[in-house]
């Protein structure tokens, strides 16, 4: 078993850069996730926000590759690696793993809805006996109002018994605080380290034995956030609560990737930011106006983004 | 623009037959498809009724490469191609347009929710200009329960207005006749082919100008399925119909997939078809013995069968 230190704290699903023809821009890539480590933020890769749903299996390996190419450290990825077919599950997850990512952040299998949790045992059973490797920590990721099928306590239960070592922790993107604190009752004393999905809980998880957040709106304010999960024990931490719930309303309001796309495009110079995949579509320019107006209004800035992925 | 006549009347998704090691079968699978044409239905491989989505994009194109080897006409096939990322689903399509199949049932991207419609209409549109190919015939799946995500009339009406050859019908699996007749209503004087999702409807799609059926039950019931779509004005349809519902109530009060494995097993005398991929789970064996008693209550057989399968 590793005894290499867990990942915790403040990471971002890194919103992935597209070229005009839609393929993914590893040089931009390769410049955020510099900037979001400058920032105190751990890189949680392809996940829902990264529009990895929308990456073929090749498309993440090769942006993978890209980052460590490029000396980024793996110790501060949690790459998203959940996918419908059990086989891409693997695939992604043994490359992640050998890469030295600190952890995988895995979605459950979820095109067929309403699966037993023996089907999920087994989903996330087999993964772990395939890949076969002591240094695989697993974050399971519970996101229902995407994937619907989610974790369940009982799952978690029977995994952790089953793989103690591998069964690391869970990201709770429900949104229920009541949720999350299940979790962390149940499990957090085990080790089991949860994230919330959103820092809107920041304060509230970590007073609760949390492990962090891994929320969309670290892409955008991660400075400010992991100043949250360093000094959540200190006096101002309310205040500092509050504040990052002003920036989190003034980009959450729309739809959460086009917003935050918009919001990089701004502050980088570089309009091609905003490019998105189809199913989604970019944000209306009145709307991405509205979001830099509310964020200026709240003094907001991302200082130090590159702006040289402008002329990349 | 290619003259070839469309494909009409029944088409089963077929199940994916697995190994132990739960890899696919493609003898099994060969033999399967085989069986299925003898008794009058097409090939709608892929499908959700397929596990497609719990097998990698290359584990797709090595089951239908098989059936090609093996001689399987693709004249008969329409497979399921729409996945999450775009560019699997082109890849997909692709290959199958060149293997020359007679059309795809093609899955908007599923993973993100409440998109909207010009996302939608971006998507499909994407596919069609990458895949460039006259020879590309389009079905569109409507799948609510499973994909949530879903397709409108009004996207409808845009895809065929912009790509007139490319979109030539649909399967609606919504299980609501009033929708189905929404858009048979609309579009199927137009040349647009639908297909409801389950036999149960059979009768009323081909008295409303529908196409046929791509049903789950069509990979047990296929000779009873295909003469009620050649015989559905004879006087007798309305018996014909009786008798499909009472299979499919046979089948359909399990969880649809491993209970159709379940009868595979049973028929062909070759009890490792009931194997399913996580996050499905088999059939318990109370319920596969319920299953059949049921069905040889209604005299049930699956006649030719081929046994061979079970020393493959």
């Amino acid at each position: 078993m590793s005894s290499a230190p867990r990942i915790k704290g403040v990471l971002a699903p890194v919103v992935t850069p597209f070229n005009t023809d839609l393929s993914p821009d590893a040089e931009r890539f390769i410049a955020q996730c510099q900037w979001m480590l400058t920032q105190g933020s751990g890189l949680a890769i392809f996940g829902t926000n990264s529009e990895a749903n929308s990456l073929s299996v090749n498309e993440r390996i090769a942006l993978l590759d890209a980052l460590l190419f490029a000396d980024v450290d793996p110790a501060r990825m949690m790459p998203g690696t959940g996918c419908c077919a059990l086989t891409d599950t693997v695939r992604l997850t043994e490359h992640a793993v050998k890469a030295g990512c600190a952890g995988v952040l895995m979605l459950p299998p979820f095109y067929y809805k309403d699966v037993s949790e023996e089907g999920l045992y087994r989903s996330f059973s087999e993964v772990i006996e395939r890949v076969g490797d002591a240094r695989l920590r697993i974050y399971l990721y519970h996101i229902p109002p995407v994937a619907v099928v989610g974790i369940t306590p009982k799952l978690v239960e029977r995994l952790m018994k089953a793989y103690p070592s591998a069964i690391a922790g869970m990201k709770d993107s429900s949104g229920d605080w009541n949720n999350t604190k299940l979790f962390l009752d149940a499990f957090a004393k085990s080790g089991f380290d949860v994230f919330v999905g959103s820092e809107t809980f920041l304060l509230q998880n970590m007073r609760a034995d949390g492990a962090g957040c891994i929320s969309a709106t670290a892409n955008v304010n991660p400075a400010a956030i992991d100043r949250l999960f360093r000094e959540w024990r200190n006096a101002d931490a309310p205040a500092q609560q509050d504040a990052l719930d002003a920036v989190r309303k003034a980009t959450g309001q729309y739809i959460m990737i086009p917003a935050l796309k918009a919001v990089i495009a701004h502050y980088a110079k570089d309009p091609e930011w905003a490019t998105v995949r189809p199913p989604l579509t970019e944000l209306p320019q009145d709307q991405a106006a509205k979001v830099i107006r509310d964020l200026q209004a709240l003094d907001f800035d991302m200082p130090g983004l590159r702006k040289e992925t402008a002329t990349a």
